[in-house]
C-alpha cells in the first residue's frame, strides 16, 4: 500500500477501502483530476483573473440564469461566512435552523470572522418554514436587537431532508416581505437537484434565493466551493469580503476548472444521483434488518438509523461512520459518488451479522 | 488552445506562455500532480485525520526538528492570521515591517479575522532589526497600548531580500527577552534556503523562530500552505484557530500529500533554486541595458527595476508584470520554478528592444 | 416644569411623575448625588488610579470576600462582555438561557465585540439547571464546535425569578466539573439578595461564581456597573479587556464613589428591598382585579401580567410600561427604589378603572 | 480629608490639590453638578428617549447647523470607534496620523471592536495634510488592500497643535474627491475653538467634516462624549452601532443634560479658554527658565517641554505629570478648566527651584 509513483510522495492508503462516514472521506473524481492537468502549464493571472474563472461565469449562468455571479472559495464555511457578510450589515443577524452547519459545525466562524449573530430555531427535520422564521423575525428597528437581515437554509439539510421548490419559494417570499435576504447553504445542492429531479435554478433562482454556497468538495472535487450571487442588488462587495475572509485562492484557475468539469456536462448530477441511489439502496437493505430503524426520510445521500449502541460500536471496527447524536445513539451513514453497490451490500451484510451476534451471541466455531 | 481531454472542462490557455508577474501565475509542478493522483481513491478520514497528514508530521520534523508540528491550511493569509492568533491574546499586537504582506496585501484580514493590531516600522529593505523593533516595542503593561506580543518577519522579504540566520537570531533573542514570540512569514521560505544555501532549520528552529507560515503555492503546489509550530510552549490551540479562521480543509490528504511530495525529496529546493537562478540571470541581462537600473539586491526570485514608465507599459503588452510602486514607476519581475532560460533571454531582449524604441523611436520599416 | 437653576441647563420634566416601565427610568438616589459632590474638586489620577477606586476594592471585599477584585465600567452590556471575554479564549462559547440579556438585548455585542458564540437553552423561567446546561455542554475537544468555556446566568433573571444559593451552587459545581467557568449577570443582584434575604456572597462567592457583573444603574446610580472577579485563577487580563472594550472611564473616581456610597452602608439593600416590596404590593393589588393574571412568581421588582390588550394600551396612555411579549400580550411592570406606595395604589386603581371600562364601557356622564 | 457628607461615601482626597498631568485629572464643573441634580427626580424614558436628549439635538444644531444629529456616548474611544464604523464598510480602512489617539491609546479598540484597519502616516506636528494623506490613499478598488474610506484627524491634536479651518477644509475637499469621509476626533474641540477664536462650525460643518467625536469629559463633565453627524448622507446607523459598541447609556438624560449645561451658554468656551490661557501662562513662565525648552507651539491647553530628566523626576514628586516620550525625556504639562494662576505660578517656581538644585546642588541648610 505504500507505493511510489514518479514523485517523492508515497501511496499510504488502500484505494479500495470505502466507508460510510462522510462524503468528505471520498477522493477526487477522475474527470476532475483530468481537468486539473488540463488547466496546468504556462502562466495564468492569479486571484481569479484567469481564463478559467472568467469562463466559469458562463458555466454558472447556464444553471442559475443570466444574473448569476460566481466567486470560487476554498471551503464551505468560507463560502457561508463570505456570503452571509455580503447580505448583512455590522448590526445584522442570521435566522437559521438550530441544526444548521453554520450554527453547529463551524467553531463560531460566523460570529468571529463576520461578527454575525445567529438566531436559531428548533426544527423537527432541519427545515425552516415561514412560521418558524417568525419565531425570530421580530424586533426590526429596535436598536437593542441584532437586526434579522438574512435567513439561511441548507439544501439538502444536515438531516438529509430536502426542501421542495415551493417550500423555498414560500420562505423567500416571506423573508423578502420582511426585508430580509435568503441564503442557501448548498454544500449538497447537487444531491437536492438529483433528489427533486429538477434543474438547479428551480429551487434557487426561480424560488427567490439571493445568494448561495455551492458545494463541490462533497461531490467529487479535490477542494472548492463557490459563492453564487443570484440577486446582485441585495449583495455587497463579495470581492473584498472573500479576500478579508481569507478565501481568495491565488492559483484560482485550479479551483475554477474543477467546477467547469463538474458543471459543464452532467458530472455534478451523475455523482449526486449515484450517491442518492446508494443511500436508497442502503435504506432498503437495512430496513429489512430487525432491530434497526431508519429515523428520517432518505431524500439525499444520508441514512440516519437507530440500532443498539454496541452493535454500532462493533460495526465501526469494520466500517468508519459517526454517531450523529451521542445521547440517543442515532448514527449517520453517508454515501458518496464513489460508493458502489457492492459496498452497500457488504455493509448491510456486516450490519446484519453484528445484529445477529447482538441477539444470539457470536456463532459457535 | 481550447482543447478537451476526457473531461467536460476545456483547455483555454496556452501552456507555453509564461511571464514575470508573479510566482502565483505559474502552475503546478508535474510531480505534485502525480502525488495528488497517488493520494486519490478510496476513503480517508477528513479534516486531517488521514494517513498523509499523519505522515506529514515526520516530513516536517526532518526539516525543522523533533518538536515541530505542522498544520496544513489553504493560503498564505490564512497561515499568517492563524499563526499570529496562536501567539497573541485578544489584547495583543504584532510588530512588523511597513512593507509586510500582512500589513499591505491582506485587506485587513489580521485586524478583521483576528482582531489583531499591527504596529508597523518603516524599513529600507523590508527587514526588521532589534533597533527597528524597539521603535514599537514599548508600553508593556500599559492598558492603553495594544500589547506587543509577537514580531512578524518575512523571509524572503516582500522586497526580495533575505535575512541571514544571524540576523534572525538577533531578532529572536531580542524579542524573547522582551517576552514576545517571533513569527516568520515563509511564503517564499524555500527561496531563502536556496539563496542562503543552508538547511531550513538554520534560520528558523535554530535561530529561535517560534511559529512560521510555510509557503507551498508559490513553489509549485496547486494550493496549500502550512502553519509550522516550532516552540509549542509559546503557541495555543492551532486546531481551533485554524477551524474558526476557515482554513480547515475537509479532504486534507490532498493538501498534505503535496507537501510530502515537495519536502520528502529535494523538489522544494530544486524549484526554489531554479527560480532564484533565473532571477539572477534576469538581473545580469538587464543590468546591461542602458536606462534600466536594478534597485535592490537580488537575493531570491525577484528583480526590482526602474525604467522609463512608457517602456514598462509597452513591455507589459508583451509580458505580464506589475508596477511595484506606482509613484516611482518601480517594477517587479518575478521568476518561478517553471521559468526557462529562454523565457529570461527573450524577456531581456524584448526589454532591450522597447528601450531602443524609447531612445530612438520605432525602427523604420 | 422648565425651571432653571444656576446652570445653563433647564429642568424639562416633572420630578413627581413615575411609571412602571423600567428601573432604568428612575433617577439617581440623593445620597449618590451627594457622593458625587464629595468626590469632586481637586485633581485625582485618571483611569482608576484614584483613591476612590483604590478604596472600592475594600468595599467589594467586605461583601464578596478577600479575593474579590473590582473593575468599574460604564454599563451592563460592557460589564457582561468584558467579563465573558476574561473567561474565554478566542474559540470559546457561552452557555446561557434563551432569554438572557446577552442573547436578546445587546444587539450582538458579545459576538461583535468579543467574537463570542452564545449557545442558548430554552428555559421555562429564565433559570438554567445542570440538566439544561448539558443540552449545550458537549463537543469538548472537537475543533468543529465552539468550545463551551463559561456558563452565564442572570440573577435575578430577566423574568423576575431568583435562583436560590443551592441552585447556583449546583450549576457552578457542574460547570466546574466540565472545566467551565460561571458568570453571573447581576444587573439586579441587589434585588436578589433582598429577595433571598441573604448576604451577596451567599449565592456568589460561596456558591462558586467565578466572575460577575454587578449592577448599579438599576438601583439608584447615575451610571455604572462593575466587573467583579471572584476566582482570579480563572480570569484573565480584565484591565486590557476593559480598555479595548471601551469601558474604561477616565474620571473613574465618579463611578467608583457611587459604588462606595451604595455598598459601604445599606443603601444598596434599602433600595432593592423597597423595589421588591413595591412589586409585591403591586402583585397583591392586581391579583384582586378580575381579568388580570400574574403569570410568574414575583421574586424581585418585576410583575408580569396578562390582561386584555386594549386595556394595556389604554393604561399605557396614563403610565409608561412595556409589552414583554407582543405575541401573547404579556406586559411587564417594574418597580424601582423610588416607587412609592401611592404610585402603586394609583396604578392599581387606574388598572381597575380601565378594566371596568373594558367590561362595561365608559361610565355615563 | 476623609470627610463624610450625608452619604456612606467619604471624601478621601484634598480638593485643593491640582497638578499638570491631564485634563482628565480635573473634576466636574459645579454648573455640571447642578445640571445633574436638575435632571434628577421622577421617571424619564431610558436609552435616549428622554426630554433632555431630545432637546440636545437643538443645542447641537445651534452650534453645528440644522443637519447635525447628536448621539451621546460614554467615552472618547467609544465615540471614535462608533463614528468610524458609521462611515466604513467591513472592508474599510482609516487614514490617520501615527500619533492619533485611535492608533496609540485605545488598546486596539478600533481593530478589535470595529474590525477597522488603521493606515498611519508620520507627521511632524500631529497634523495631516492632503499630501500626507496621499501616502496612504491608494489602492482603491484593489481587493488586496483594505479600502481607505475615512480620514480621521484630531483637533486639537495629541501634540497640542491646532488645524486652521482652511487646513481642515483642504483635507475634507481632498478626501471627498477621493470618495472618503472625514472624521474629527474632538476630545479637545472646545480648546480648538477657543484657540482659533471661531465658532465650532467654522472648522467642522463649514470645512466639510462629516462626523465628529465631541469631547466633554476633558472640559469639565463628569463623563460623556457625543458622536455628532454632520453629513447624514455619508453616515450609517449610529443607533445600532452605538448599542453594539456598548456605548448606549440607559439613564441617558444624565449624560445629555451635562452637554446642555456645557453648550447652551458659554460654559464650554469659558472652560476651554481658561485652560488655554493657563497653558500660555505656563509656557511664558517656563520659557524664562534656563535649561527648559518648550518644543512645540502652544496652541491649546498643553505645553510640551524638554528639561533634564532628573529634574522632571524630582518635580514629579511634587506635581503629577507624565513623560510624553520616554526615549527623549520630553514631558507634557496639561492645564484644565480648574487650573488657577496660582497653580501655574507655583509650578513654575517649583520647576525653577528644581532646576537650580540641578545646576548648583541643594542649597546649604
Amino acid at each position: 500500500m505504500t507505493e511510489q509513483l514518479a514523485s517523492d510522495a508515497v501511496r499510504r492508503h488502500d484505494p479500495q477501502v470505502r466507508g460510510f462516514a462522510s462524503d468528505n472521506y471520498a477522493g477526487v473524481h477522475p474527470e476532475i483530476l483530468t481537468a486539473l492537468a488540463l488547466a496546468n502549464g504556462g502562466h495564468q493571472p492569479a486571484y481569479g483573473a484567469d481564463v478559467y474563472t472568467a469562463h466559469l461565469q458562463e458555466v454558472f449562468r447556464a444553471h442559475f440564469g443570466p444574473r448569476a455571479e460566481v466567486f470560487p472559495v476554498f471551503n464551505g464555511t468560507g463560502a457561508n461566512v463570505t456570503a452571509l457578510q455580503a447580505v448583512t450589515e455590522r448590526w445584522g443577524a442570521v435566522i437559521c435552523a438550530e441544526s444548521a452547519h453554520i450554527q453547529v459545525d463551524e467553531c463560531g466562524a460566523p460570529e468571529r470572522v463576520g461578527g454575525l449573530k445567529l438566531l436559531t430555531v428548533p426544527t423537527p427535520d432541519g427545515k425552516l418554514t415561514p412560521e418558524l422564521i417568525d419565531r425570530q423575525a421580530y424586533g426590526f428597528d429596535d436598536e437593542h436587537r441584532a437586526q434579522p437581515q438574512v435567513v439561511s437554509i441548507t439544501q439538502t439539510t444536515e438531516l438529509g431532508t430536502c426542501y421542495t421548490p415551493e417550500e423555498i419559494k414560500a420562505i423567500c417570499d416571506h423573508a423578502h416581505q420582511l426585508g430580509m435576504a435568503v441564503h442557501l447553504d448548498g454544500a449538497r445542492i447537487a444531491n437536492a437537484a438529483a433528489s427533486l429531479d429538477v434543474p438547479l435554478a428551480r429551487f434557487t433562482t426561480e424560488a427567490g434565493i439571493d445568494i448561495l454556497s455551492f458545494g463541490g468538495t462533497k461531490n467529487g472535487l479535490l477542494l472548492g466551493e463557490c459563492v453564487v450571487v443570484l440577486s446582485p442588488e441585495r449583495v455587497r462587495a463579495i470581492d473584498y469580503l472573500r479576500k478579508l475572509s481569507m478565501q481568495l485562492a491565488s492559483k484560482m484557475r485550479f479551483v475554477s476548472v474543477q467546477f467547469e468539469a463538474l458543471l459543464s456536462g452532467d458530472l455534478w448530477l451523475r455523482g449526486a444521483s449515484h450517491a442518492n441511489a446508494m443511500a436508497r439502496r442502503l435504506e432498503h437493505a437495512v430496513r429489512g434488518v430487525e432491530g434497526v430503524s431508519v429515523l428520517r426520510p432518505v431524500q439525499s445521500n444520508a441514512v440516519f438509523a437507530l440500532l443498539p449502541r454496541e452493535v454500532s460500536e462493533r460495526l465501526q471496527k469494520r466500517y468508519r461512520f459517526y454517531f450523529w447524536d451521542e445521547s440517543t445513539g442515532e448514527v449517520r451513514w453517508m454515501c458518496s459518488f464513489d460508493t458502489t453497490e457492492a459496498d452497500v451490500d457488504a455493509f448491510a451484510a456486516a450490519l446484519e451479522e453484528e445484529m445477529r451476534v447482538h441477539d444470539h451471541g457470536p456463532a459457535a466455531g
